[in-house]
């Protein structure tokens, strides 16, 4: 049967996706990878890091929507025809999910929570008195949906934020800075620093040793965009060096994180698995369904990827 | 020289208190304990925790200033003459720290940090799918100066919140519940219970084991407000038997906390040591110094706490 949709993550729930997306679209044909049936058959497809060529077996495929924001796997399968449009999942829900766990992450950095820990691994009781959150600038690289949504909730609740972005943008509420001249001036002023960024060529190891000195000594930084943005190896470095004191570290270049990786051990880095946010399928559901609606009636797709940016 | 300001703290920094206070009113003479100088000279004390019959020793004292909401020291010493007027401290800023604290506590539990950081300890990647905010109902008790503000704060960044008081009170954004009655339904429907109630004689182990009991298995418990306020042995009871899955503790019924205290070596504890807020010199000095005009003008005082209600 034509117009099923064919669900491919090893890491959502094809159950709870399955109902979202039939609630939205009563009697969608849903198939859950591996078991495509009749590759014909299906017209759409939502994926997270599907298998390397399951996209191009499909004859019939018209839509790709990813099951995330960070579009780089799609881009960088191959065997992919480029003629398909990719869409990016990336709701309000997502983004409050994302600026709530950056929101943890900054908070944590700022109230130096990592020395209480280690007091209280040592039972130790020992008063550091706290700095009001007006003397502490947040910097957030990459302000699109995400770190948009992110540095306004950190300035809704008390910090100095600024964000950088490659083009111009204005934030209520935001000091922005943008491009390469807006790079220096941003990081100079920035104490802890959040990545958000998408993963692309111009993005790749962005954040590498020269970013990491420009930020004040002592800097703390959240990476929640893509793994690839960040150099490890230059970051290694300056945590061991102390010029950046503390790290929250949600993506890597390699994922899983293989279990010999230094991060796991650093007292100063708290590694979390890929978790900054999701897709809710109860919400994301209602775009995967509005742009199937949209291809079959011949209008303009949502949220479709720009493949010569990236994003 | 009469008017002078007596500080007394083993807490705050003397010299940034000295210094914020004579930005608000240059010449104010202030004698930092244990010295006095001569007792008769000193008109206003600014105070935390002061040696029990310190205050009691200055004939001309006109006003006693806390530093920080939290007057039930101040209240306990029996040796202060009850006709002293004393004010509490509880600006802004005080209030926002406040918030952020809890908001970052709340977060922890919400995206349950806690399990990531024993998966780090291990050097394993689990990824565990996290739940929209608006699923979480969080419960502060205690909707004053610095209840209400954290309240508005969480509700800002997507969770369901609702406010528990001794009295009916309006929060804009937030269900408020109050008296005797509301406590089981506001408990009913609370997964992350946050404790910002003051101590007094109506407060004293106000969450025993029955409150405890009243939530959904398996809620978390932040208290900042008064570590009297939670019945310590009850609590105990419920994090072992897992009614209580994790707590965010800032206040202890002995503070510092007796390094041999079960709740150091709880892995689903975080101890801090009563570092949720602070008054902040630079602000707080305003207030203090506003006070001691309107005493020398015959004005009204601001922020008098109610001897019999204990705040």
């Amino acid at each position: 049967m034509a117009g099923a949709l064919l669900f491919s993550s090893r890491l959502d729930d094809p159950v709870a996706w399955s109902n979202a997306l039939k609630t939205e679209m009563p009697g969608l044909d849903v198939r859950v990878s591996p078991d495509l049936g009749d590759p014909a058959d299906i017209e759409t497809a939502l994926v997270w890091k599907a298998p390397p060529g399951e996209l191009a077996s499909l004859p019939n495929l018209k839509l790709i929507t990813n099951l995330g924001a960070g579009v780089d796997p799609i881009l960088a399968d191959t065997t992919i025809p480029p003629h398909i449009p990719v869409a990016r999942l990336g709701d309000a829900v997502m983004a409050q999910m994302m600026s709530q766990f950056v929101t943890f992450a900054v908070l944590r950095h700022y109230r130096g929570i990592a020395q209480y820990e280690r007091q209280q691994r040592e039972s130790r009781w020992e008063y550091v008195l706290p700095r009001a959150s007006y003397e502490v600038p947040v910097g957030v690289m990459g302000i699109g949906m995400l770190g948009g949504a992110a540095a306004r909730m950190l300035a809704g609740i008390g910090f100095p934020v600024a964000g950088w972005g490659r083009s111009q943008r204005t934030i209520e509420g935001v000091e922005t800075f943008y491009g390469a001249a807006g790079l220096a001036p941003f990081l100079a002023r920035t104490e802890i620093l959040v990545c958000l960024l998408p993963l692309t060529r111009e993005t790749r190891h962005i954040v590498n040793r020269d970013v990491l000195y420009q930020l004040p000594r002592g800097a703390k930084l959240i990476n929640c965009g893509r793994g690839g943005t960040v150099d490890e190896v230059a970051l290694l470095a300056a945590l061991k060096d102390g010029q950046i004191a503390e790290a929250t570290l949600d993506v890597f270049e390699t994922e899983p994180l293989p279990a010999d990786h230094p991060f796991w051990a650093m007292e100063q880095v708290l590694v979390v698995p890929h978790i900054g946010s999701i897709a809710v399928p109860e919400v994301a559901a209602r775009d995967v369904i509005e742009n199937i609606r949209r291809l079959r009636t011949g209008q303009s797709l949502l949220n479709i990827v720009d493949r010569a940016r990236g994003y």
